[in-house]
Protein backbone atom coordinates (compact mmCIF):
# COMPACT_ATOMS: atom_id res chain seq x y z
CA UNK A 1 0.00 0.00 0.00
CA UNK A 2 2.16 3.36 -1.17
CA UNK A 3 1.28 6.82 -0.40
CA UNK A 4 -0.89 8.47 -2.65
CA UNK A 5 1.40 10.95 -4.63
CA UNK A 6 -0.59 13.42 -6.39
CA UNK A 7 1.92 14.38 -8.37
CA UNK A 8 3.76 11.15 -9.19
CA UNK A 9 3.10 11.58 -12.74
CA UNK A 10 4.99 14.66 -13.07
CA UNK A 11 7.88 13.64 -10.98
CA UNK A 12 8.44 10.85 -12.86
CA UNK A 13 8.81 12.46 -16.08
CA UNK A 14 11.11 15.06 -15.15
CA UNK A 15 13.45 11.95 -12.77
CA UNK A 16 13.29 10.72 -16.14
CA UNK A 17 14.14 13.62 -18.71
CA UNK A 18 17.01 14.38 -16.40
CA UNK A 19 18.55 10.98 -16.26
CA UNK A 20 18.02 10.62 -20.23
CA UNK A 21 19.86 13.84 -19.95
CA UNK A 22 21.98 13.39 -18.16
CA UNK A 23 23.42 9.15 -19.11
CA UNK A 24 21.37 8.82 -22.37
CA UNK A 25 18.10 7.03 -22.27
CA UNK A 26 19.38 3.48 -23.18
CA UNK A 27 21.98 3.76 -19.78
CA UNK A 28 18.82 4.75 -18.11
CA UNK A 29 16.60 1.92 -15.84
CA UNK A 30 13.33 2.64 -14.86
CA UNK A 31 14.85 1.58 -11.30
CA UNK A 32 16.71 4.33 -11.40
CA UNK A 33 13.82 6.80 -12.76
CA UNK A 34 11.81 5.79 -9.83
CA UNK A 35 14.88 6.55 -7.20
CA UNK A 36 15.24 9.90 -8.83
CA UNK A 37 11.40 10.60 -8.14
CA UNK A 38 11.24 9.25 -4.50
CA UNK A 39 8.56 6.82 -6.19
CA UNK A 40 8.21 3.01 -6.43
CA UNK A 41 8.97 0.88 -9.88
CA UNK A 42 5.40 0.02 -9.17
CA UNK A 43 4.27 3.40 -9.35
CA UNK A 44 6.00 3.82 -12.71
CA UNK A 45 4.54 1.27 -14.14
CA UNK A 46 0.64 2.32 -12.99
CA UNK A 47 1.84 5.43 -15.04
CA UNK A 48 3.80 4.51 -17.94
CA UNK A 49 4.13 1.05 -20.20
CA UNK A 50 8.31 1.36 -20.52
CA UNK A 51 10.78 3.80 -19.94
CA UNK A 52 9.88 5.46 -23.51
CA UNK A 53 6.51 5.84 -22.97
CA UNK A 54 7.69 8.62 -20.80
CA UNK A 55 8.78 10.64 -23.46
CA UNK A 56 5.27 10.43 -26.04
CA UNK A 57 2.70 10.05 -22.91
CA UNK A 58 1.79 13.45 -23.81
CA UNK A 59 0.41 12.35 -27.81
CA UNK A 60 -2.57 11.54 -26.42
CA UNK A 61 -3.99 14.70 -25.05
CA UNK A 62 -2.63 16.34 -28.25
CA UNK A 63 -4.32 14.10 -30.46
CA UNK A 64 -7.12 15.18 -28.47
CA UNK A 65 -7.04 18.62 -28.65
CA UNK A 66 -6.51 18.48 -32.60
CA UNK A 67 -9.24 16.18 -33.33
CA UNK A 68 -11.77 18.45 -30.82
CA UNK A 69 -10.89 21.60 -32.38
CA UNK A 70 -11.43 19.92 -36.28
CA UNK A 71 -14.09 18.51 -35.29
CA UNK A 72 -15.84 21.73 -33.57
CA UNK A 73 -14.68 24.12 -36.30
CA UNK A 74 -17.65 26.15 -37.59
CA UNK A 75 -18.57 25.03 -41.56
CA UNK A 76 -17.63 28.09 -43.28
CA UNK A 77 -13.70 27.69 -42.05
CA UNK A 78 -12.18 25.98 -45.29
CA UNK A 79 -10.63 22.28 -44.29
CA UNK A 80 -7.09 23.39 -44.09
CA UNK A 81 -7.72 26.49 -41.95
CA UNK A 82 -9.81 23.96 -39.34
CA UNK A 83 -6.25 21.84 -39.14
CA UNK A 84 -4.02 24.67 -38.84
CA UNK A 85 -6.31 26.65 -36.15
CA UNK A 86 -6.28 23.03 -34.46
CA UNK A 87 -2.38 22.81 -34.74
CA UNK A 88 -1.82 26.57 -33.55
CA UNK A 89 -4.09 25.32 -30.20
CA UNK A 90 -1.38 22.45 -29.96
CA UNK A 91 1.31 24.95 -30.10
CA UNK A 92 0.32 26.37 -27.37
CA UNK A 93 -0.24 24.16 -25.40
CA UNK A 94 3.76 23.25 -25.99
CA UNK A 95 4.44 26.32 -25.60
CA UNK A 96 4.24 25.72 -21.90
CA UNK A 97 6.53 23.70 -21.69
CA UNK A 98 9.09 24.81 -23.61
CA UNK A 99 12.44 23.83 -21.86
CA UNK A 100 10.46 20.67 -21.64
CA UNK A 101 9.74 20.14 -25.34
CA UNK A 102 13.43 20.84 -25.74
CA UNK A 103 15.11 18.79 -23.56
CA UNK A 104 12.61 16.07 -25.00
CA UNK A 105 13.75 16.29 -28.52
CA UNK A 106 17.53 17.12 -27.83
CA UNK A 107 16.93 12.96 -26.07
CA UNK A 108 14.87 11.71 -29.32
CA UNK A 109 17.51 13.08 -31.95
CA UNK A 110 20.30 10.80 -30.51
CA UNK A 111 18.45 7.85 -30.61
CA UNK A 112 17.40 6.08 -33.86
CA UNK A 113 14.63 4.48 -32.27
CA UNK A 114 12.93 7.10 -30.13
CA UNK A 115 13.30 9.37 -34.06
CA UNK A 116 11.24 6.24 -35.47
CA UNK A 117 8.68 6.11 -32.72
CA UNK A 118 8.20 10.27 -33.09
CA UNK A 119 7.72 9.39 -36.78
CA UNK A 120 5.04 7.12 -35.87
CA UNK A 121 3.18 9.53 -33.47
CA UNK A 122 3.11 12.07 -36.16
CA UNK A 123 1.58 9.98 -38.56
CA UNK A 124 -0.72 8.64 -36.37
CA UNK A 125 -1.58 12.48 -35.35
CA UNK A 126 -1.96 12.83 -39.48
CA UNK A 127 -4.56 9.94 -39.74
CA UNK A 128 -6.62 11.23 -36.70
CA UNK A 129 -6.77 14.69 -38.33
CA UNK A 130 -7.75 12.69 -41.71
CA UNK A 131 -10.72 10.79 -39.79
CA UNK A 132 -11.91 13.91 -38.18
CA UNK A 133 -11.97 15.47 -41.94
CA UNK A 134 -13.94 12.51 -43.08
CA UNK A 135 -16.77 12.34 -40.25
CA UNK A 136 -17.54 16.31 -41.35
CA UNK A 137 -17.69 15.22 -45.16
CA UNK A 138 -14.63 15.79 -46.24
CA UNK A 139 -13.66 13.67 -48.91
CA UNK A 140 -10.37 11.61 -49.88
CA UNK A 141 -7.98 12.33 -51.28
CA UNK A 142 -8.57 15.98 -49.88
CA UNK A 143 -9.06 14.89 -46.41
CA UNK A 144 -5.97 12.83 -46.14
CA UNK A 145 -4.14 15.71 -47.92
CA UNK A 146 -5.05 18.22 -45.73
CA UNK A 147 -4.17 15.86 -42.92
CA UNK A 148 -0.65 15.15 -44.06
CA UNK A 149 0.34 18.83 -45.46
CA UNK A 150 -0.78 20.14 -41.91
CA UNK A 151 1.23 17.84 -40.27
CA UNK A 152 4.43 18.71 -43.00
CA UNK A 153 3.93 22.17 -41.77
CA UNK A 154 3.49 21.93 -38.12
CA UNK A 155 6.92 19.76 -37.99
CA UNK A 156 8.88 22.31 -39.83
CA UNK A 157 7.47 25.32 -37.18
CA UNK A 158 8.07 23.03 -34.64
CA UNK A 159 11.95 22.45 -35.83
CA UNK A 160 12.27 25.86 -36.11
CA UNK A 161 10.58 26.44 -32.43
CA UNK A 162 12.86 23.78 -30.75
CA UNK A 163 16.20 25.00 -32.43
CA UNK A 164 15.94 28.73 -32.25
CA UNK A 165 16.43 30.19 -29.30
CA UNK A 166 15.13 33.36 -30.75
CA UNK A 167 11.63 31.77 -32.07
CA UNK A 168 9.35 32.27 -29.19
CA UNK A 169 6.30 32.08 -30.38
CA UNK A 170 5.08 28.76 -31.99
CA UNK A 171 1.62 29.68 -33.20
CA UNK A 172 3.22 31.95 -35.09
CA UNK A 173 5.78 29.92 -37.18
CA UNK A 174 2.61 27.29 -37.88
CA UNK A 175 1.25 30.15 -39.69
CA UNK A 176 3.84 31.52 -41.30
CA UNK A 177 4.71 27.94 -42.28
CA UNK A 178 0.87 27.34 -44.07
CA UNK A 179 1.74 30.81 -45.44
CA UNK A 180 5.55 29.69 -46.34
CA UNK A 181 3.27 26.74 -47.86
CA UNK A 182 0.99 28.70 -49.58
CA UNK A 183 3.79 30.62 -51.72
CA UNK A 184 6.46 27.75 -52.60
CA UNK A 185 2.49 25.47 -53.96
CA UNK A 186 1.25 28.54 -55.59
CA UNK A 187 4.88 28.48 -57.51
CA UNK A 188 5.28 31.79 -58.59
CA UNK A 189 8.02 32.34 -56.84
CA UNK A 190 11.05 30.72 -55.34
CA UNK A 191 12.53 29.37 -58.53
CA UNK A 192 15.14 26.97 -57.78
CA UNK A 193 17.14 30.57 -59.99
CA UNK A 194 15.88 32.65 -58.26
CA UNK A 195 17.81 31.34 -55.07
CA UNK A 196 20.54 29.62 -56.23
CA UNK A 197 21.98 32.63 -57.91
CA UNK A 198 20.26 35.26 -55.11
CA UNK B 1 31.89 -22.39 -54.91
CA UNK B 2 28.57 -21.61 -56.03
CA UNK B 3 27.37 -21.51 -59.63
CA UNK B 4 26.58 -17.83 -61.04
CA UNK B 5 23.24 -16.99 -61.11
CA UNK B 6 22.76 -13.63 -63.03
CA UNK B 7 19.11 -12.74 -61.71
CA UNK B 8 19.92 -13.91 -57.96
CA UNK B 9 18.02 -11.31 -56.56
CA UNK B 10 15.06 -10.80 -58.67
CA UNK B 11 14.11 -14.57 -58.33
CA UNK B 12 14.44 -13.91 -53.96
CA UNK B 13 12.59 -10.86 -54.62
CA UNK B 14 10.24 -12.47 -56.44
CA UNK B 15 10.21 -16.02 -54.22
CA UNK B 16 10.06 -13.64 -50.77
CA UNK B 17 6.85 -11.82 -52.14
CA UNK B 18 4.78 -15.06 -52.82
CA UNK B 19 5.93 -16.48 -49.17
CA UNK B 20 4.90 -13.59 -47.53
CA UNK B 21 2.04 -13.69 -49.46
CA UNK B 22 1.25 -16.94 -48.58
CA UNK B 23 2.09 -17.60 -44.78
CA UNK B 24 2.27 -13.83 -43.60
CA UNK B 25 5.50 -12.26 -43.13
CA UNK B 26 6.68 -13.00 -39.91
CA UNK B 27 6.29 -17.01 -40.37
CA UNK B 28 8.60 -17.18 -43.35
CA UNK B 29 12.48 -18.19 -43.20
CA UNK B 30 15.26 -16.76 -45.12
CA UNK B 31 15.48 -20.70 -45.90
CA UNK B 32 12.58 -20.91 -47.27
CA UNK B 33 13.06 -18.46 -49.61
CA UNK B 34 15.96 -19.32 -50.20
CA UNK B 35 14.58 -22.73 -51.14
CA UNK B 36 11.85 -21.29 -53.16
CA UNK B 37 14.21 -19.42 -55.23
CA UNK B 38 16.62 -22.53 -55.65
CA UNK B 39 19.18 -20.59 -53.87
CA UNK B 40 21.03 -20.46 -50.58
CA UNK B 41 21.14 -18.66 -47.60
CA UNK B 42 24.52 -17.39 -47.95
CA UNK B 43 23.09 -15.82 -51.73
CA UNK B 44 20.46 -14.69 -49.69
CA UNK B 45 22.37 -13.19 -47.91
CA UNK B 46 25.16 -11.80 -50.24
CA UNK B 47 21.77 -9.69 -51.10
CA UNK B 48 19.88 -8.69 -48.03
CA UNK B 49 20.90 -8.02 -44.62
CA UNK B 50 17.49 -9.91 -43.75
CA UNK B 51 13.76 -11.01 -44.86
CA UNK B 52 12.56 -7.62 -43.85
CA UNK B 53 15.24 -5.43 -46.50
CA UNK B 54 13.90 -7.68 -49.37
CA UNK B 55 11.00 -5.06 -49.25
CA UNK B 56 13.05 -2.12 -48.95
CA UNK B 57 15.74 -3.00 -51.39
CA UNK B 58 14.09 -0.69 -54.21
CA UNK B 59 14.45 2.42 -51.61
CA UNK B 60 18.15 3.16 -52.62
CA UNK B 61 17.42 3.40 -56.28
CA UNK B 62 14.16 5.63 -55.61
CA UNK B 63 16.32 7.65 -53.65
CA UNK B 64 19.20 8.31 -56.65
CA UNK B 65 16.40 9.00 -58.99
CA UNK B 66 14.75 11.75 -56.83
CA UNK B 67 17.86 13.15 -55.94
CA UNK B 68 19.16 13.40 -59.63
CA UNK B 69 16.07 13.88 -61.17
CA UNK B 70 15.54 17.65 -58.60
CA UNK B 71 19.62 18.07 -58.54
CA UNK B 72 19.36 18.10 -62.42
CA UNK B 73 16.63 20.40 -62.79
CA UNK B 74 16.63 23.82 -64.70
CA UNK B 75 17.43 26.92 -63.15
CA UNK B 76 14.14 27.82 -64.10
CA UNK B 77 12.28 25.41 -63.01
CA UNK B 78 10.23 26.50 -59.16
CA UNK B 79 11.34 23.55 -56.47
CA UNK B 80 7.64 22.58 -55.60
CA UNK B 81 7.51 21.60 -59.64
CA UNK B 82 11.27 20.38 -59.68
CA UNK B 83 10.30 17.75 -56.89
CA UNK B 84 6.99 16.98 -58.34
CA UNK B 85 8.26 16.14 -61.93
CA UNK B 86 11.25 13.91 -59.95
CA UNK B 87 8.19 12.27 -57.89
CA UNK B 88 6.64 11.27 -61.39
CA UNK B 89 9.91 10.00 -62.77
CA UNK B 90 9.81 7.71 -59.58
CA UNK B 91 6.39 7.05 -60.21
CA UNK B 92 6.85 5.87 -63.81
CA UNK B 93 9.25 3.43 -62.46
CA UNK B 94 7.08 1.98 -60.06
CA UNK B 95 4.66 1.44 -62.92
CA UNK B 96 6.49 -1.00 -64.72
CA UNK B 97 6.13 -3.14 -61.49
CA UNK B 98 2.53 -2.67 -60.31
CA UNK B 99 1.59 -5.92 -59.49
CA UNK B 100 4.97 -6.31 -57.43
CA UNK B 101 4.03 -2.76 -55.99
CA UNK B 102 0.18 -3.99 -55.15
CA UNK B 103 1.58 -7.46 -53.65
CA UNK B 104 4.04 -5.79 -51.19
CA UNK B 105 1.86 -2.85 -50.38
CA UNK B 106 -0.45 -5.82 -48.92
CA UNK B 107 2.52 -7.27 -46.75
CA UNK B 108 3.22 -4.02 -45.29
CA UNK B 109 -0.16 -2.74 -44.63
CA UNK B 110 -0.64 -6.32 -42.34
CA UNK B 111 2.33 -5.68 -40.10
CA UNK B 112 3.03 -2.87 -37.88
CA UNK B 113 7.32 -3.34 -38.14
CA UNK B 114 7.00 -3.03 -41.69
CA UNK B 115 4.28 -0.19 -41.76
CA UNK B 116 7.09 1.92 -39.35
CA UNK B 117 10.06 0.75 -41.75
CA UNK B 118 8.17 2.09 -44.58
CA UNK B 119 7.35 5.51 -42.38
CA UNK B 120 11.17 6.06 -41.85
CA UNK B 121 12.21 5.41 -45.67
CA UNK B 122 9.83 8.06 -46.91
CA UNK B 123 10.75 9.89 -44.43
CA UNK B 124 14.37 9.70 -45.29
CA UNK B 125 13.41 10.07 -48.88
CA UNK B 126 12.14 13.47 -47.82
CA UNK B 127 15.65 14.55 -45.90
CA UNK B 128 17.35 13.63 -48.98
CA UNK B 129 15.03 15.97 -51.35
CA UNK B 130 15.49 18.65 -48.93
CA UNK B 131 19.56 18.18 -48.55
CA UNK B 132 19.52 18.29 -52.63
CA UNK B 133 17.01 21.85 -52.48
CA UNK B 134 19.59 23.18 -50.25
CA UNK B 135 22.55 21.95 -52.38
CA UNK B 136 20.66 24.49 -55.25
CA UNK B 137 20.64 27.36 -52.63
CA UNK B 138 17.46 26.97 -52.08
CA UNK B 139 16.46 27.98 -47.77
CA UNK B 140 14.98 26.80 -44.98
CA UNK B 141 12.30 26.28 -43.85
CA UNK B 142 11.28 26.58 -47.80
CA UNK B 143 13.53 23.66 -48.38
CA UNK B 144 12.14 21.17 -45.63
CA UNK B 145 8.60 22.02 -46.58
CA UNK B 146 8.85 21.53 -49.86
CA UNK B 147 10.21 18.56 -49.35
CA UNK B 148 7.80 17.18 -46.88
CA UNK B 149 4.85 18.46 -49.42
CA UNK B 150 6.38 17.09 -52.13
CA UNK B 151 5.53 13.37 -50.26
CA UNK B 152 2.87 13.96 -48.89
CA UNK B 153 1.77 14.67 -52.29
CA UNK B 154 3.40 11.31 -53.47
CA UNK B 155 1.88 8.77 -50.66
CA UNK B 156 -1.72 9.97 -51.79
CA UNK B 157 -0.85 9.50 -54.96
CA UNK B 158 0.58 6.22 -54.34
CA UNK B 159 -2.19 5.13 -52.11
CA UNK B 160 -4.78 5.57 -54.43
CA UNK B 161 -2.77 3.82 -57.13
CA UNK B 162 -2.21 0.81 -55.26
CA UNK B 163 -5.85 0.38 -53.98
CA UNK B 164 -7.66 1.53 -55.99
CA UNK B 165 -7.82 -0.62 -60.00
CA UNK B 166 -9.54 1.74 -62.02
CA UNK B 167 -6.07 4.33 -61.18
CA UNK B 168 -4.08 3.11 -63.98
CA UNK B 169 -1.42 5.88 -64.56
CA UNK B 170 1.09 6.97 -61.09
CA UNK B 171 2.64 9.96 -62.67
CA UNK B 172 -0.99 11.22 -63.63
CA UNK B 173 -2.12 10.89 -59.99
CA UNK B 174 0.93 12.61 -58.80
CA UNK B 175 0.17 15.69 -60.85
CA UNK B 176 -3.58 15.70 -59.65
CA UNK B 177 -2.52 15.53 -56.39
CA UNK B 178 0.16 18.57 -56.52
CA UNK B 179 -3.17 20.35 -57.78
CA UNK B 180 -5.49 18.98 -55.28
CA UNK B 181 -3.31 20.11 -52.43
CA UNK B 182 -2.55 23.55 -54.36
CA UNK B 183 -6.76 24.03 -54.26
CA UNK B 184 -6.88 23.01 -50.61
CA UNK B 185 -3.83 25.19 -49.65
CA UNK B 186 -5.57 28.38 -51.38
CA UNK B 187 -8.03 27.69 -49.26
CA UNK B 188 -10.29 29.08 -51.80
CA UNK B 189 -12.91 26.28 -51.98
CA UNK B 190 -13.37 22.89 -49.90
CA UNK B 191 -14.64 24.47 -46.60
CA UNK B 192 -16.16 22.10 -44.26
CA UNK B 193 -19.59 23.55 -45.09
CA UNK B 194 -19.39 22.59 -48.81
CA UNK B 195 -18.42 19.31 -48.49
CA UNK B 196 -20.45 18.52 -45.08
CA UNK B 197 -23.98 19.38 -46.69
CA UNK B 198 -22.87 18.59 -50.36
Amino acid sequence: MGRWHPNARGRLEQAALELYGERGFEQTTVAEIARRAGLTERTFFRHFADKREVLFAGAGSLRELLVSTVASAPDSVGAIDAVVVALEAAGSLLQERRDYARQRQTIIAANADLRERELIKLASLASAIADTLRRRGVKDPAASLTAEAGIAIFRIAFERWVTDANEQDLPKLIRESLAELKALIAGDRRSLSATAHA
